[in-house]
């Protein structure tokens, strides 16, 4: 079993060292419940309702010499522990990325870039052009999305083919009205990308509004059927999740006797015949 | 505003004349409420647990000379209606399909054979190799889905990308084990389906058990939110849904001032590095 833990944050945009100190002490709260994976919110270090590119350019740092991701290197090795979570990038090419790393003991092993960009980000963020990355960890091996990517049911299913056992999910999903009784279809959707694919998907989301934005609180950790092992959180507060999971289920993908979901896909039959 | 009615049936498989009477009587009541738009669940002529692939054969019809379909031609004539549902189809070729049409008064207007086949349904049927049709009718664009199909979230964008307005999806969904609170997995992938597309999906599915099968009775209409107009039943009882659907609410992909569910898809990049 592996112990999996996903942050909500409140955060606040612009005050990045208020932000790392917020992380750190979810890291080791975490990490008292002996997570060995922790999942952060998206641009956990920067914020994100930005007033425009400069306000995200002033607050972003280079992947390879950056004072987060140092920071989290620091907590995986004294904690013993994996973290993964969003940072606002520099890129070397001078343009501004909405990124997510995974991060241990002895450094980032993955950067990632969000590929689909959400509203006014499209006005700050350069979308990125790489698959998400999937990385082998002594417990299993971890897929990357940020927010937005995962309404892309064809990006999803990448990392699951790629062998992902867990996609590790930074968000910050703004508040939209829900129907009485229902549960935010943010969560609805992260269920369905979970079961279809048979993987584990762990989502941390932020909390308190942020200039006038509030947000789902959906912070979730949904197991390979598509029902959640911990939350949805669900309410405007922090809180560390925690779940054991077993994540050898999300090696088998089969579902009936006759039935596998990924060997299931028919990938000759899915072109677009005319748009 | 579309009337759309969703009928979830008990049938008895091999029992033809008293499943096309329950459906029938469906139908009559679904027009009662206005519906100009009625589905039946999957193989509701035939019943769907079959001993075997000899007694799905015994039981099926070929499209061009149907009378599954001539019945559901004059219901949609003498009521004004259009009707959606499964059948058990002999092809022109001798195999076996499990097939949905769209009937309306002049006949039907598409048949679509199930490309995704779930469990013990290899052994009996050939899967389809044609993309789901979208059809045309005076109140919008239909797309079929039949039950498996819909978890593959490429097949479900088909019909998406072709300019379906509403996708009617008869179904037999076996019931698995739902943890205590949650909403079954199967309707949670419809709502997911709905909101990634922007569409209305209309699902019909069973109830009573059939030789030991047990259903999810969740039979529901989703709008392209993703949140349900009507249902999910979740209860193992014969009923009729009905919705009010601005079919035009799936012409607008819309979802923020800077996003557009399908147009910021990145196809380009959905292409699997390595499997």
């Amino acid at each position: 079993m592996t112990v999996v833990a996903a942050c909500q944050l409140g955060l606040t945009v612009g005050e990045v060292e208020a932000n790392r100190a917020a992380a750190a002490a979810a890291v080791v709260r975490a990490a008292g419940h002996g997570a060995e994976l922790v999942v952060l919110p998206e641009l956990c270090d920067s914020g994100y309702v930005f007033t425009g590119e400069a306000e995200a350019r002033a607050l972003a740092s280079p992947a390879a010499d950056n004072p987060t991701l140092r920071g989290w290197q620091a907590l995986a090795g004294r904690h013993a522990t994996t973290i993964v979570g969003g940072f606002c990038e520099l890129g070397e090419d001078g343009l501004v990325y909405n990124s997510a790393a995974v991060v241990g003991a002895d450094g980032a092993l993955a950067v990632y870039r969000k590929a689909h960009l959400w509203d006014a980000e499209k006005l700050v963020f350069t979308p990125g052009e790489a698959p998400p990355p999937v990385v082998e960890l002594p417990f299993g091996r971890i897929g990357l999305m940020i927010c937005y990517d995962l309404e892309f049911p064809e990006w999803v299913r990448l990392p699951a083919l790629a062998g992902a056992d867990l996609i590790a999910a930074p968000v910050n999903w703004p508040a939209m009205p829900v129907p009485p009784g229902e549960r935010p279809c943010d969560v609805v959707r992260v269920q369905a990308d979970a079961c279809v694919n048979g993987v584990f998907i762990a989502v941390a989301d932020r909390c308190r509004a942020e200039r006038g934005v509030s947000w789902v609180g959906g912070t979730v950790i949904v197991g390979p059927d598509g029902y959640p092992l911990a939350g949805p959180v669900t309410a405007d507060a922090a809180e560390v999740l925690v779940a054991s999971c077993d994540l050898t289920r999300a090696r088998d993908k089969k579902v009936s006797t006759h039935n596998d979901v990924l060997a299931d896909r028919r990938p000759l039959l899915y072109r677009p015949v005319a748009q």
